[in-house]
């Protein structure tokens, strides 16, 4: 598989592609990590435990670091972004207590998911806790418009979400089908994650416009790239488990790109492990070389690249600098990850 | 068991205690059932299809009612109580929702709960969806204010949904707790659906407070009386199941106040049903019998007629008026249902 994405210049890359931002906002995301867990506090003791679980767990902060440096990147100087930043990592947050509830994963990041441990009524009250708490962060904060951004994108969200379930389980869910579903389920919350900088930095629509495209590409790429990594990653490496989607009968791009060049023979065989669920030992690495056949993994990345590179466009609207540089950098990792 | 509310003036009654105010507000909540139906939609079909199966369901709509009342009450004479009202009921839908997911109910309403039929994934992301709407609405009424009182209330539900869960099956539950967990689960969202009427009207905190007040205590009311029906309310008419509580080991009024009481036979009888859930026919026909025998049930209609006298006193502050007057009759609505 060839490499994609070059470095763009000769100064030394850090470790990953994501450690400049890193580096860049730390002192800003160690304020939002403390006000993190000041705000999943509650007097229910099983709120906290269940939410430390999933936020010490972790991740990579992606989402707010975005909120953080776009915040930066357009000029703002002073300390609302630390809220919104943690705003939208709660919103995340809540999301990922549903999804896991609603996908019955086993893993998440490596650990065991919240509703393996408490089962699945405490992960779904403490995600409309957290949720709860994402908008009194931008209650306090006062601004309509960041609240009318985000409100917005939890709805979008949810119903990415809801489209997902009903494609699941249908080998004639389409490629624009499939993009929907990610640009709602994914791409909206990076989007909104870019765009409440340009806010808070009070620059022109354009602008916030530019922002909100960049994030929009990078989430596409981003779960492009997931969906790629479900096939080939190693368990221990990425922290889930390998074969997720397949086991769901989730029709992600690798399988409805498949979908597209089988014959009937392998018609059958996704319908029957996709549709009926009907999956004994050896699908999925019969599914798995399937795809390599097809080349729809390859195929997937190539894809990725692609919206990658409109991200990047429109992030050369910005002029160049710390911030910019770390997020186009933030666009190498997306990437990279799936190589 | 001795009728505790009675008629305090001698104007013919309307047929149940809700119909004036239903009669009063009508022409409000006509606008407020067009703006759930409108906002409820989505190019996603099965989030409509879903949401427009438990909002036709109906109920009573008596939260937004609350809102909508106390608007005109304050003197409110604009039509920003109409979208607020609809807020109001995609929390309240939203919750119950996520409460159908929790409890594996088979009825509500006396129709088969959105998740028996649709499973509890989309079940879960359509109460995502409402209460993404429900801020939307609020954001698009741009009251900072009104905000902060929906999300406040909304992470509060969800501290009493957890601390229920925290609660059932453990027969150590005090007075205490369980008064806690309604006056979250419940009573948050009639105070704060009560205290939205006072912002919009702009009238003092002390009125506000009254409102709240009033709300609050007639959450309760309700609360207890709804946990006496589980004991007691023919199914057909409740259009819910009878002994859902006791089946899922729910620590409620009568029963806390049942093991106040209990010797040890007992004791081992809770414990064993409701605890382990070890259940077996003709339980739950016991478990009635124990309650009845200790004069639980009755008591608790008592305490629940307190917190009608509370509200009734709160809502005193205000001038006698038809709007007044059928926030009183609310009260003997909440009450009735008991009787």
């Amino acid at each position: 598989m060839a490499l994609v994405v070059t470095a763009r210049d000769e100064t030394p890359r850090p470790q990953t592609a994501l450690d400049r931002l890193t580096g860049l906002v730390r002192a800003d995301l160690d304020r939002v990590n403390a006000l993190i867990l000041e705000r999943m506090q509650s007097s229910v003791a099983l709120i906290p435990q269940l939410a430390g679980h999933i936020i010490a767990a972790g991740g990579k902060r992606l989402r707010p670091m975005l909120t953080l440096a776009s915040a930066r990147m357009c000029g703002y100087v002073g300390g609302r972004h630390v809220a919104l930043a943690a705003a939208v990592e709660f919103i995340h947050t809540a999301t990922l207590l549903h999804d896991d509830v609603v996908d019955a994963s086993d893993l998440r990041r490596g650990l065991a998911t919240a509703n393996a441990v408490w089962g699945n009524k405490p992960s779904v009250l403490v995600g409309d806790f957290l949720f709860s708490r994402a908008f009194q962060l931008m209650v306090e904060d006062g601004s309509l418009a960041v609240l009318d951004i985000l409100s917005r994108a939890s709805a979008v969200i949810a119903e990415g979400e809801v489209l997902q379930l009903v494609t699941s389980n249908d080998i004639d869910t389409t490629e624009a089908d499939y993009l929907r579903v990610i640009d709602a389920k994914t791409a909206e919350l990076f989007a909104a994650a870019c765009r409440i900088g340009a806010v808070i930095g009070e620059r022109s629509e354009a602008e916030a416009h530019a922002l909100e495209t960049y994030g929009r590409n990078l989430g596409v790429a981003f779960q492009l790239v997931d969906d790629v990594l479900d096939y080939s990653a190693r368990e221990a490496e990425l922290g889930k488990t390998v074969g997720d989607d397949f086991r769901e009968g989730k029709l992600t791009l690798p399988i409805v790109l498949a979908l597209q060049a089988a014959d009937e023979r392998e018609r059958q065989f996704w319908r029957c492990t996709l549709e009926e669920l009907e999956q004994r030992d050896g699908d999925l690495e019969r599914a798995i070389a399937i795809l390599e056949r097809h080349g729809t993994l390859a195929a997937t990345l190539a894809r990725a690249a692609q919206y990658a590179g409109e991200a990047r466009r429109a992030l050369g609207m910005f002029h160049a600098g710390p911030e910019q540089q770390a997020l186009d950098e933030v666009i190498d990792f997306c990437l990279e990850r799936g190589f």
